[in-house]
This record gives C-alpha cells, sequence and structure tokens, in this order.
C-alpha cells in the first residue's frame, strides 16, 4: 500500500484537498506541507518507530503536522485539548512518547505537565529547518500510526493502538455505506483528536475529498459554509444538529447537501422529524475509538420507522450480541455488544491484560448493551461502563468517582449522566459523606483541578449510602431511579 | 469480513442485483438462488477446500453458481467457452477440478474432453435436491476463490489463482478511482469468464449494484438497454466501443451515463475524438488476470493529452519500470512493467517455479513493456509474450506456434498480430516447411482441433527462415516488418 498522501498528491495534485479560514489547499500543496514537517520533525531526530504526542486544536498546521507524523511512521499519540495537565501527565507517562508537539494557545497547560517528556511548540516546530525528509514509500497495514485514549470501568485512560489498516479500512467501509462522489466534500468542526474528526482527514486523503475544517462548532458558520462550499457531509452529534435547526430557521440546507452523519447516540424523535420536514437526510451511526470511528449505520429511509436503532454493521463488520457466558441470544434479546472487522482495533497499548480481556478471537467485547431486531438492526441500549456522552464528548463515571473518592471526607461516590436540553447529558454525582465538614464547592474545587471541564459534576446530591449490590457493585440504574424522582419532585 | 452475499442480502435485500433478458433479480433473491445451489452442490459431496470448473456463457444461472461456489469456499476453475476441447482437457487436467459444472450447449465440446474429471450439467444440478446449505459465514481474504487460465511465452497455459482478498481490494481501488454512486448500474456484455466480467459481479456484490447482463456484445441491444435501464457504467474494448459508436450514429448516451471502462489496449485517436464529440467519458485502464482486472486508469480529461496511456496506478497500487537487470529506469524510459499491489494474485497453480520467477518481493514481472512519462502516465509499448489481443482476447504466439510445430513438415514457425479493423488484431503465421508437400489447408485443420476459433491464423506466409537472433529467439519485431511490407506490396 502505498504513502496515501504522497499516492493521492500524484493521482490529484490539484483537487482542493483542506480548506480553513478562508484558504484552500491542494492535494500537492498539503503534501508539500506535510513533506517540509517530516523534515523538520527529523531534524528532532524523529523517525520511524518513535512516538510523538500532539497536543492541538483543528488547525491547518494540525492536519499538515498530523500527516507528517503519519508519512514518517511515527506513532502519534493524539491527546484531547479539553484534558488538565493532570490528565494530559498521566497519557504522557503511559505512552512513553518521545515528544509532545503542542500548538502554543496550550502554553499554560503545558506548563504544568508533570511527566518527563520532551515539548517543542508549533510555532518553534515550524521554524527549525527541514532536515532530511524521509517519509514511507510504503504503508504497513499492519503499523500502528495513531494512538488515542479512551477510559473505561477501571479508572485510568487506556491507549488504543490504530493501525494504518484499521483507518484504510474504516475509510473504504464508510465509502461503500455513504457511497462517494466526485464533488463530495465534508465539513468537519469535531475535534480532530478524536476518531470523529480524524477519521474524516484519512478519508480525505484516501477519496481525494476536500474537507472543509473548523477550529470550533459555530451553527452560524456551518450554515455559512455549507452553502458557500456546496458541502455534501457533515460529521455531528445530537447537540450540534439541534442547533444547525435553530439556526436555519425557516431556511433549507442546499440539495447538495446529502449526508448527516450523526454519531455519539441515538437521536430524539422531534429532532428526526425537524430533519425530514428540512429535507436533511440523517444516517445514524454506532462506532467508537475502538472501531476507528463508524460501525454501523441506519438509512435516513430508517429513520423514523426504526427510531432508536444504529442501523446494521458496514460491509466488511460482523455484530454479535452475547449473554454474560458469551453465549449468542436470540434475535430480540439483550446482550453485550461485540463488534469484529477489518477496523477494530488489535489492542491497547502496553495492556496486554485488558487487550486480553476485551477482545477474544478476534472480538472486541464492547462493554455496550443493546440488541439486534428481528431483521438484524441494531439497538444500543446502554453504552458501556455507563458511558456518558456530553456534548460528543464521552464520559467515564469511574473516573470522577476516583477524583471523588480521594477527597479526604468523602465515604462513597456515585456518578451518573442527568438529561440536559443542551449537551444530551451531564454528569452529576451522589456523595457519601464520612465527615460533615465536605462541602460541594471543596469538591468541585478538586475536579476542577483534576478533570477536564466538560467532567465537572453538574449537581452534588449528598445521601446517606449509595445502592450497591451484594458484590459492592454500584447501582447506577437505582440512582437514575433517585435522579428522576429527584426531578419529579422539583416539578419537572 | 462477513460473506459478501449474504452481507449485502442483509444490508440491501430490496435493491435490484442482476437484470437478465428482462428479468430482475433482487440482491435477497439473489442470495436465494445461490444458496440453493450452495445445497445441491453439497449434495454432489463438495463444499469447502474443494475446486470446480465451470463452462459458463453469460447466464443469470451462471451468476448464481459461481455466487453459491463462492459462498461455499469451493475454488471456481473458470473455463474459457471458446476452447477446444483439448485445450480444456487440459486446463481440467491441470487444474485437478473435483467436478465440471457446464451448460448444456457445450455439450458436444465436453463429450469430446478427454480428461478423467466427473461431469454435470446445470440443467442435471439444477434438478438436484439442495442438500445442506453449508455457506462459509466469513470469508478468509487470502484464501483462494477463483482460478483463471492464462498463456505466456513457454506453451502451456498457467493458472492463476485470485483470493477472495485480490477481488475485494480490486473492487475497492476502483470505486476510489470511478467513485460510487446510490443510482450506479453497470453493463456486463464482456465474457464473465473472463476478469473484465468476473469483476463486476464482484463489484455488483460489494458496491450493492445492478449488473445489466448479456449473454453476447450486441451494439443494438447494448444502445437499447442504456437508455432503457439508465446504465451509467460499462465496460469495453476498443472493437467494441467503435460498435457502439456507430450504432448511435447521430444519437447520444443519455447523461446519466458516466463511465466507459476501456480495457485490451490503447484506442485509437479517432475513436477518442468521436466518445468527446458524443460527451462519453472513455477510462482507458491497463490490467490483467494477475491483477484482478483494473489495475491503472487515465481519466477522460487526459485522453487526448495523454493519448496512448493507460494513467496511473490505481490508489493501492505501485508501478516500476526495469531494465533487464531489474534495475529502475528514470522516468520516459522503456522497460519492464511490475505492478505490485493487494489485488495482485500470489501465484500460479501448482507452478511455484514460474511464481517464484514471476513475482519476487511482492512484485509481478508482467512481461509488458512500457515506461512512464515525466509525471508518472503509463504508457504501454508491447503486451508481454508478444501478447496479441484480438477483440479482447488474449492470444499468445507461442501457443499457436506450438501446434503448428508440432505438424510434420513444418521446421520453424512464428505468429504475430497483424491490425484488423473489426478485431484490433488478429494472429497470422510465418511457416518454414522442411516437406514442401505442407499445405495451408492441413496446417488451418490441425490449428481448428487444436486451438479455439479466436486463435486461428488469419494467414499463413510460407518463408525461406524465421528472423532469429544468436540465442535463437524468435525476433518477431522483424516478423512485423515483413508483415508491414507484405502490406505496402499489396497497396494498403
Amino acid at each position: 500500500m502505498p504513502n496515501w498522501l504522497k499516492k493521492r498528491a500524484d493521482l490529484s495534485p490539484n483537487r482542493e484537498a483542506l480548506i480553513f479560514e478562508g484558504h484552500t489547499y491542494t492535494f500537492l500543496e498539503v503534501f508539500e506541507k506535510a513533506s517540509s514537517y517530516v523534515g523538520k520533525i527529523g531534524t528532532l531526530g524523529l523517525g520511524k518507530g518513535k512516538t510523538a504526542a500532539v497536543l492541538f486544536s483543528n488547525q491547518a498546521e494540525s492536519v499538515f503536522i498530523l500527516y507528517a507524523l503519519q508519512m514518517a511512521g511515527i506513532k502519534a499519540v493524539i491527546l484531547n485539548n479539553r484534558l488538565t495537565s493532570e490528565e494530559l501527565s498521566w497519557q504522557l507517562g503511559d505512552s512513553d512518547a518521545d515528544v509532545l508537539v503542542y500548538e502554543s494557545r496550550f502554553d499554560d497547560k503545558v506548563s504544568s505537565i508533570s511527566s518527563e517528556v520532551n515539548f517543542i511548540s508549533t510555532d518553534k516546530l515550524k521554524q527549525l529547518e527541514d532536515g532530511d525528509s524521509v517519509f514511507l514509500e510504503e504503508y504497513d497495514m499492519d503499523d500502528v500510526t495513531t494512538i488515542m485514549y479512551t477510559s473505561g470501568t477501571t479508572g485510568n485512560p487506556k491507549g488504543v493502538m490504530q493501525t494504518y489498516g484499521n483507518h484504510w479500512w474504516s475509510a473504504n467501509a464508510s465509502a461503500l455505506n455513504l457511497g462517494l462522489h466526485d464533488y463530495d466534500k465534508w465539513l468537519c468542526t469535531v475535534p480532530i483528536f478524536h476518531i470523529s474528526g480524524y477519521s474524516i482527514l484519512m478519508r480525505s486523503q484516501i477519496y481525494g475529498m476536500p474537507v472543509i475544517l473548523h477550529s470550533t462548532f459555530e451553527e452560524k458558520k456551518v450554515v455559512e459554509d455549507i452553502r458557500k462550499y456546496q458541502v455534501t457531509v457533515m460529521s455531528v452529534v445530537s447537540t450540534m444538529l439541534s442547533r444547525v435547526l435553530v439556526e436555519l430557521g425557516t431556511r433549507k440546507l442546499p440539495d447538495s447537501f446529502r449526508c448527516m452523519l450523526l454519531g455519539g447516540g441515538p437521536a430524539p424523535l422531534p429532532l428526526l422529524e425537524s430533519c425530514i420536514d428540512k429535507g436533511i437526510p440523517v444516517f445514524q451511526t454506532y462506532g467508537m475509538t475502538e472501531t476507528s470511528s463508524q460501525f454501523a449505520t441506519l438509512s435516513p429511509e430508517y429513520s423514523i420507522e426504526r427510531l432508536g436503532s444504529a442501523g446494521k454493521a458496514l460491509f466488511p463488520n460482523l455484530i454479535r450480541i452475547v449473554d454474560s457466558d458469551g453465549q449468542d441470544v436470540p434475535l430480540g434479546a439483550e446482550g453485550e455488544i461485540l463488534v469484529k472487522g477489518p477496523n477494530v482495533t488489535y489492542g491497547y497499548l502496553n495492556r496486554p491484560d485488558v487487550t486480553a480481556d476485551k477482545i477474544r478471537n478476534k472480538w472486541l467485547h464492547t462493554g455496550d448493551i443493546g440488541y439486534l431486531d428481528s431483521e438484524g438492526f441494531l439497538y444500543v441500549l446502554d453504552r458501556r461502563s455507563d458511558l456518558i456522552i456530553s456534548g460528543g464528548e464521552n464520559i467515564y463515571p469511574a473516573e470522577i468517582e476516583g477524583v471523588l473518592l480521594s477527597y479526604p471526607g468523602v465515604a462513597d461516590a456515585g456518578v451518573i449522566g442527568a438529561p440536559d436540553e443542551k449537551w444530551q447529558q451531564v454528569p452529576v454525582a451522589f456523595i457519601v459523606k464520612s465527615d460533615s465538614g465536605v462541602s460541594e464547592e471543596a469538591l468541585l474545587a478538586l475536579c476542577e483541578e483534576k478533570l477536564a471541564k466538560y467532567k465537572l459534576p453538574k449537581k452534588f446530591y449528598f445521601v446517606e449510602s449509595l445502592p450497591r449490590n451484594a458484590a459492592k457493585k454500584l447501582l447506577r440504574r437505582k440512582l437514575r431511579e433517585w435522579l428522576e424522582a429527584e426531578g419529579d419532585g422539583n416539578g419537572h
């Protein structure tokens, strides 16, 4: 398999590759920019087999550097820029990155990082001389090219290893599902540090398709640019889609817009109905970092009839639903969702135990609960480890609980997602005090120090004890009932 | 990777899959037909790992049986139905097929087959009861699914082994090149026993795209069906394209028609100009059985500017040009064309020696001569082993020479392609007699017995001696010069 960006620059040098803040880069230009960065990175002494962590926002330079790392065969640990210094320090230490490349806007965050990694800002990197630009002529599909951290039930985040092959197959499976037109343009307002955004960059190289990149999500600019550039596809989560609809008002999107790819959990009925009214084709998807993005997708013609479904596994993908003994359950019965396919990670960085536990016989045990209906459409009932999805960000309760439990005077802590109009969900905490002096303010201050802002509990409930089963496992379902009762009490 | 046809029937059961002689089959129907044949084949005692040879014309039932073999994991030796009984016997023996499934229309041919293989006609197969329909739930990309014979410099044909992965990658590379629209329909008038036709069936399953299948090429029906079914893509060789243009006369193809995929050698300028006049986008391609079809393609916008070029290698593919020492030559210089990619065969059936010779370090040595221009566009100058391409069929001179030399009284024989208006090329033979009694009629009779009709020399030239170099290698270039002189002499 040839070097993707080089091949693309050879096949369609003058085609538009990237549009950012009014500037358009062709594939040849992007290739030249990335090649130059390969040289600069070489000057740092980095090359094939090394690991570079990056702390980026959505910028054109971020794309060039990500492409440079991929071309050079340097594994990129792509950090979530919303994490705290403490969270970043942990991931840098765990990944044993050789260098951290960061945007100057994150200076403060980086200055507090406790890991012993070498730092270089993108400004400084840009000023370095180009060394030998040694890049791979061919990609080995089994080589790891990116590492993205996700959390889980048990405290510390795990680095998901994604190979060139994973990304390749993901892009191809997506094309077989959504089609591939030579006038396609994909609007990316989701973070490129998430697989949802990064996968758009991979599709761009492989399809020869322009990406319109926004540094943040702003619904006004979204609607403007969809019209201006005749965007055909966009990736969103429900909150974004709602905001686009509000912004549109009585207007419609241009006819050329053909796919709203909706991730991060099922969309509510009124939202889907509004989209149908406006002729916006919504493709609801199920995917995760471990599946290198889109894994199952529901075509728009089914969006009402199969409300709440994430559709069927893409062409190269397979889904099974198993019970707690690992036995397949009949259609319609609930169980754990298992996924298999060439876009599924082969494991977690430096975690052979977790890898062996979660991936058996090439089947990834997602921890998500769901079922297949009589015609094989997937319904996801509960995200793994009681995952909270807030504005498209994954939040793992166990991580927040760990922070809260570390506070002296907190005897027990339980976190769940509460429904939220703007963010779909926000975390809320239930606390059992052992010391009556513990205050909400003190807990919040601790969380602010330890956790990214979107993970901060929006409300603290102080209770006598938490519902736990005989094995002392927290029964989050009970907590959700308490929360509903609380809501009812407040007249919601 | 899931079973393609089953997955497709699951994802889009009601989409059109196959249109043949006015009858439309959905993917679910095709899957059910193929599943039924899996059962019938099971009744014959055949299953995964076995080998079945097939002697088919382009029929709906042929497609169902080919799909059944693929689903069952039975290797299909797909025979060219234009071969003689003797040629077929040889391939059946070489492939050691467990059974030959043939259409009754080939009864005569089959009755003269000398190989000890078991036969069953498709009529009889159809009447068998369905046994257990045991098909593969998943395909292993490295498993061989088809074997197609090609000849070469050295006498006997070789069975090219094509894996599930080869076909998968070929279909994906083609989609990345030509795009993939949900209204695409592919017209197949080329034989499904050739990779050009078989690859259309693979694309159909993988893309979820209807194939309009014709049993033979008839330009009138082609133009009719392109209009009737709103065909978007068609595979042709030059002769077919010329005939379509003549049939069209002053008419044009509908606007929905978006790709004329032209294989079998470069098209002459006047033909391309006529296509431009009529707004027919011609994609000239280079490919072979060993690359599981399309390998390099020239986009229509370059068809005049890069006249005679086959374009650039598709996204997953690489091309090198090397000299006789295997060293890369500079751009612009001639040499042997080497190809590499996931759609390239890993070898020839039961021929480890030939495989080792032709495939080194994953690079297939095509034997074709060509060069890359300064921008990397491929020009094919001479097909391997002085291949003659006649109406889309490959003819290897060595095979015809072998037959001629077997005749008592023939001292030497050389075959080359002569230009032909209708077929692009036809074989002609140069003969050195050792016995003056040898007649053209006798030689032709021998050829008719031994060789498929399209391989018969259209003319015999009796000469004193053949041009051979010091190593006694036949200088076919000299023969071509003789032929041109001959043509001039005849006032052409």
